[in-house]
């Protein structure tokens, strides 16, 4: 069981423990899942396929407390500035290593000039998706690189100098490594890695919650398949989107009926697929394969 | 401003005060969502379609927190059966009438005969949505308010020879009216609503959510019409829905494009739209009009 | 190692699981608090002693977040009226038997007529605590009983005819028994624990919580001793109380200085205490023992 | 009404609004912890003096539930140093300002050489409470101011050749400004001072909290009177500190009784004073005045 990915120049993530424990069948964390939601109905468990399906139900419905109920500790590494944007997600139990405390060591995020990206013209809040080099990249690298060891040296002039280390950190980079133990539930976590795994986000965050994602998904598989399926790969159309979606669809319908091959779908997806084209005023009719 | 409405027999819900206090123009509230989205990108305020534009954009890609900023108090009555759903909820914050400390009033929900609804046989956690009278529900009428009536004596008997009042109370059906403050922000309240209006909520607490909304609605009219436009009137499809709608579409390509009307969309709408159905492996061209 | 602890006629507590497991030495959980407030610091393990030492450290000083770091898992079976006062608490986790998927059993908290109290004469909010017998008592048990055995009559006979069970049971009482599993972590459980087992909490739900803290002593008995010593027999005296402890002890003080016999006190514990006292204006003199 | 304190070289605390609004006679805060609170005892508005022992009582037995129907919202504008430290608590909605979205200003703590403390030689997380200058910290501050003008022109000749703002700004250092809106109710605002504006907090940020005190004691001045003499001014005795004290308080013990004068408490107080020390053993005896 993996259980350490390394992330950027110096950062990491590592699982410290979960619960239940993680067995070699590595099944356990599903089944907690389940066994929550069983308390609800009284009933006791099934067999795997069940279990899925139960999974799968949970998730579609977005019954999201039995999700809560599975637990992940982590030890991270990161840059300040990409902690900043983790710790913005208040469900998480955090202890991060002091600066007040103790001496900072001498680590730093600096960009590789292959990684140093553009302002997106698009977006304003974005760096273009495709990293390039150019002249600039490479005078900030320079740059960059030169700031830090002359700023490194203050830092630790002036903490041998007796300055208390809780101002002399002030002045690095926020570039520096920290450290932190990160406590989440699985409900949590996957919140938290739709919206950090999300291309909108800073790409050295989307990273960490990668590799996050990476050492979740053997431990909870039949969650991340959900997940997956109905959280990180679908689309909400909005309530226009649906009406230019049915005037779209409309020269396919053959006497009230829309055919479609429905066959990759379970039989209370299709239901549900059912249920949504209704509301646009569209009956299904399956397709004979 | 209404700022009541009855529900039930006995309940009633009540706006107490909100943050910003609510003006006669009612903008003050939308405003202040707009005025938290803008210190993150420095900018000041600007013309109210602008403003409205800002809102839709930070539902339709759920930029959450600056909804958090705006806040509600609410003093609402309901059967306790449907105040232990409401108070599931862990965002908000709570002050409830105390049966320990205060004898409970003669005040039980009673359902009206038409009321009372038959078990659902397709969906083992419902009840069947349309109401209807029969002997049955007759008869569970006459005896539910029988019972209720010899219980609530025994319970005034109880507490006039000083049984102690928080032992006492537990006999009272769970159909007892109990009162409380009840303080959410909006982005929490918008949740909610979404979970407890849904057709699936048992109906008794799909009213009270209702009467919310309907007192929620005039105060932040912009928040609430795009609330509606990407949430509650939004489909999620899944994968496995995505890839059968994109085969249903197939033969409406034409030379690698379809052709839709998009002229109900706005602008960044359009190109939202284009790049899901870009992910599906379709090229959209508009249509003219 | 003791699981599950009978609670009242029907109820009980039982550990499902921990985060870390639970090992038969039994320090691996105070292990975990430890370890993450290492974190903050930058240094490694140390010996037993160090380990409580700084446990006692954290507990004292109010740094509360590494107790965040251990998780813990019931299983509980409570009357309806303790899990509505239980449920108040919002950091926790919950599953709960539902009443509209599945029948309610015949299964209701009916107080023996000895456990009956009466109400406080001095505080409004609270029983008398010394249970009694009375003629009173006596004849609410028995009315309690009959009523009871009718109103589950009339819920089995609606359910029977099919009336929906999510209305059916509203008419059931708040001491009908309720399960739910319940995740949470030792910080919050620890002030979950100070609030309800305080002799101010109704007596059922103290019970239920002592059998908590009995099931949690010995998985992490340092964090348990330290709870003890400084939050659950601690006291808080008040502004106006330390000046009247001041005043009283002004006979006391020989030369400015009081003189105690501190050698119940740990080295740092004699540092907070003269540090507390010469807020007052006193200084401490040891007693030479 | 002061709206806005400046703090340091460059930031700020200041009140953005208020639930309920703030008026001019400035009860109606308290006043809305009141009410509250008696929604639980089914009791009307009352006299200013019982309103004001009400206040009292709830923050004397932690009733915190009726604290929180009071919410600020405050922007501020603060070091990320010292910004990192208040986003760790987790009760408060915050909007940043985003420097992915935006250019950073040229705007960074810079400390005045005379407020560069010496590390603590007691307290391996503080420094020393008195500010000093000496040639170590003007040395530190020359070399500070220094190496911030090269980072900040390093960042903006970055920006403008187009490098993405969200990698440029990593480089400048933790001391630079940040402003956000932070929204918090009573209850959590208050025990965030607690913690926030105590001597063992980093000085920077006990400056923000002062500030933040500053503007809300004129707002719910009963709730601060109750906040300072029961949370601030008071201090909790261990069990073992509590023993010490009985063992010093033996001699003045007249026939089975303490004799103090405890004219300054009132007479709930009182009651409480007694109950504490009758846990010593100690029985007290009012002296007569």
């Amino acid at each position: 069981m993996q259980i350490k990915i390394n992330v950027g120049p110096g950062g990491f993530v590592r699982l410290v423990d979960t619960m239940p424990t993680a067995t070699a069948e590595s099944s356990s964390l599903d089944s907690a899942v389940v066994q929550a939601a069983r308390i609800s109905t009284g009933s006791g468990i099934k067999d795997p396929e069940k279990d899925r399906n139960l999974i799968r139900f949970l998730m579609r419905n977005r019954h999201t407390s039995p999700f809560e109920m599975v637990e992940f500790k982590f030890h991270l590494k990161m840059p300040i500035f990409v902690a900043r944007q983790w710790m913005r997600h208040r469900t998480a139990s955090i202890n991060e290593y002091s600066g007040r405390y103790a001496e900072i060591p001498d680590e730093c995020w600096i960009p590789n000039p292959y990684d140093i990206r553009t302002q997106s013209t698009l977006n304003k809040q974005s760096s273009d998706p495709v990293p390039y080099y150019s002249e600039d990249a490479g005078e900030f690298y320079t740059q960059f690189k030169a700031i830090y060891d002359k700023t490194y040296k203050v830092y630790k002039k002036a903490v041998n100098s007796n300055v208390a280390r809780e101002q002399a950190r002030t002045l690095l980079p926020q570039a520096m490594y920290t450290e932190f133990y990160w406590k989440i539930d699985l409900h949590n976590l996957l919140n938290f890695l739709k919206l950090r795994m999300d291309k909108h986000a800073q790409k050295e965050i989307q990273e960490f919650a990668e590799a996050v994602y990476k050492l979740l998904k053997p431990l909870v598989p039949n969650c991340c398949e959900a997940f997956e399926d109905y959280m990180l790969d679908s689309f909400t159309f909005c309530k226009q989107e649906l009406l230019v979606l049915k005037a779209a669809l409309k020269p396919l319908i053959n006497g009230d009926k829309l055919i479609v091959d429905c066959s990759s779908l379970g039989k209370t997806e299709t239901t549900d697929f059912q249920l949504k084209l209704s509301k646009l005023g569209i009956d299904l009719a399956k397709k004979e394969s």
